[in-house]
């Protein structure tokens, strides 16, 4: 089918940050506004949440939970926004991405129309966290 | 402090469809490009979904899910897409918007870049199964 998220568990435009039997995170690198963004894919190949029985479901959502504790207590967003689009690719995954006030297109959803540009100390400070943020979703998930 | 989702449970902007002690549903009103868009409301006013114990987001998860299988199963849509956003209005809120190939956004996000005009005639067949996807949300929330 040529499904990207079946086919590989990496790629270039994102890192792997923890998994279970069942998901992988992943955190985005190719959205320089939003350096806090992650991923939680589902590893077997379904479109839609409803797709999914309620224990599998209750897995993901709680992944989703850890990843957005873990971006609230380490950096202290104005928001967290979550969503499963997969309108490119129907293979179900969660977004999880930390908003700033100041961020470039707050309030707009990211995929929303800009409002300013990227405050580069911002980033950079954001940038700096991001590997205590992994740490503790690798280590929430190995203990799960 | 004015959060406009704990001051109303039904705005001129969407129709109230079903409720529990401790959500509500209703049915967006104000996207004309999308009709078939629903929200799921928690009443307690919290900003975040982690905020909620597993219990409450057990529950919240489980109304979105009937809220999606409704859509699928009246609509058949070419994608369900789920979103908790909450930036302009920090209350818990989901996001429930079946899509469909010939849309005016798709693939795009409905807050995305406009690809086409809508189709009139889409419009109104989709129009006229929402009472039928109302009555099937109202039903299952009876009953659970």
């Amino acid at each position: 089918m040529g499904c990207e998220l079946c086919s590989r568990l990496e790629t270039p435009a994102c890192m792997a940050v923890a998994a279970t039997p069942r998901l992988r995170v992943v955190r985005v690198l190719d959205a320089p506004d939003f350096p806090a963004f992650y991923r939680v894919i589902w590893n077997a190949h379904v479109a839609e949440f409803s797709d999914l029985n309620d224990v599998d479901r209750a897995h993901a959502m709680d992944t989703v939970v850890t990843v957005e504790r873990a971006l609230r207590e380490r950096l202290s967003p104005t928001k967290i926004n979550l969503a499963a689009l997969g309108n490119m690719v129907p293979h179900l995954h969660w977004h999880v991405i930390a908003r700033f006030e100041r961020d470039s297109h707050f309030p707009q959803p990211i995929w929303g129309t800009r409002q300013r540009d990227s405050d580069a100390d911002a980033l950079a400070r954001i940038g700096l966290a991001l590997p205590m943020v992994d740490e503790r979703i690798a280590a929430a998930l190995a203990t799960s």
